[in-house]
């Protein structure tokens, strides 16, 4: 294991802990006479994960020189959002998986009827926070990161991506579909994660140099995830691993080989790189992260 | 039966068959190799309702002079959140309903999990129309009408008094909570409804005025839908009825009383009315709207 692989690992953690911090001081507080849905939400958010989008967000951030208190609520916003799709996704409907990151799935640890309303408040709670005036003092940027982040989540984004996943399972695609099927899925909220920052700093011509960046790193992301998926340890990867592959589902590993998939992340990897280089010193913890998308085995 | 009954009952019927074009403007069209979610939101709009929400909404950006293509912007987006509200909440593992306006739930006519993506997309596409520069031009406005429909629609709003009301299955409740938990679950898009117009009309001192009248109109309704479910007929009223009776829920009636319902019911319809009365004759419609809400037999 190199330096640079430890000194990644090292700010994934030290981020995480500190942004965890960030999204609880976020979450509604007990209601009334029930606080069901508050545990729910605050126990989701505890399960934690690797923060890797509001890392991302973060960076690119830094890189831009936007101030950390105002990335850091679109940041909250965005992984809110993928808190809400775990969440739904792990149903007994959808996946039906009973273990997130080595943990009990929020409808195995409370019931379905709470797990749907817990999505459903992180939804409105990203946009909630994002809607403030704390995350950015002028409102046309606030209004374009909402409009960025319902499109990206939504019908032409996320969600529509989940429900080809979901039909997926019963037709044979080929490989572009799978592509497309991924860019909506997975690729949509990293281009969100990376053109953010962009909006943020009012500095519209870099959007189109981390757009790019996004959709070779979302892509290698999601190749990734398909090998763990293939070849992870199901103590390691936290879930049930193995199971694109019983469930006889076609993904870009089946597709393309093991070795061809290995290749093809690794070269989309070293192409997202290339794109942000030229931001120099700067972008060295987004350079390492990009390689540590790639040699992950969680 | 009156004059001002049958003008309310043309009023609802012009509306909603002119509002469901705005609304289908609005729904994605279909996306790559499958049309499944794009069908399942179509399908959700086209078994229709009252869209009671909307059309208060739009009298009351009438009476406040404000652009029809505005307020059809924001009518659409708590139109979707309500919406999205109903294709969950009839989920078997909430209220687990097969009809909902005489027709098949979207669960029934689809599947579950294409109803659990529908939900989630209609709430995304709320915020993204309502973020689009179209609907004010002033997007301190818009993020203002994110703020409180994301507030109102989340855990401190809509889904957190569904979920008290979930638990409210399982506990005695007193009148006092059971209108907390109503004033979260149907009050709080009633608010959001009648306080809108003012913030598009950048009225904000009419605000309090329309808040008030929105807090009795609101719970006008929920008395009205509670004595709709002990009194109304399956085939009027297009759902299941007598519901909360059988699975032993407390609700407004059964703590009040039939009588005493309606007599409370009448008594906030006449003291909401008393709040819009001097706007004269650009209030008519209003007016007949909440005499309505006491009247309908579905």
């Amino acid at each position: 294991m190199n330096n640079d692989f430890i000194n990644i690992e090292k700010l994934i953690s030290v981020f995480s802990t500190d942004f965890e911090k960030t999204l609880i001081s976020f979450l509604p507080k007990a209601l009334f006479f029930s606080d069901k849905l508050d545990k729910a939400m605050y126990y989701v958010v505890k399960v934690g994960g690797k923060r890797l989008r509001p890392l991302i967000l973060s960076e690119i951030s830094s890189i831009l020189g936007i101030k950390k208190e105002n990335s850091d609520r679109v940041a909250a916003g965005i992984e809110f959002i993928h808190c809400y799709s775990l969440v739904h996704d792990d149903l007994p409907a959808m996946d039906d998986d009973d273990l997130r990151r080595g943990h009990p799935t929020c409808h195995i640890k409370f019931d379905e009827a709470t797990a749907i309303l817990v999505g459903d408040a992180f939804q409105s709670l990203a946009f909630e926070i994002i809607s403030h005036e704390k995350t950015h003092e002028n409102s046309e940027v606030r209004c374009n990161l909402i409009n960025e982040l319902a499109k990206s989540s939504g019908a032409e984004g996320m969600v529509g991506g989940q429900m080809l996943d979901l039909e997926a399972e019963k037709k044979t695609l080929t490989l572009e579909k799978i592509f497309q099927l991924q860019r909506l899925k997975t690729g949509e909220l990293f281009r969100f994660s990376c053109i953010a920052p962009c909006i943020l700093a009012e500095k519209y011509e870099e959007l189109q140099v981390f757009e790019n960046f996004s959709s070779k790193l979302g892509l290698a992301f999601q190749i990734k995830d398909d090998l763990l998926d293939v070849e992870g340890n199901i103590l390691e990867v936290g879930k049930k691993t193995g199971k694109d592959h019983k469930q006889g589902k076609e993904t870009l590993v089946s597709l393309l080989g093991i070795e061809n998939a290995k290749k093809k992340s690794k070269d989309l990897i070293e192409e997202s790189i290339k794109i942000i280089e030229p931001f120099g010193e700067k972008a060295k913890n987004l350079i390492d992260l990009a390689n540590f998308i790639i040699s992950r085995n969680k």
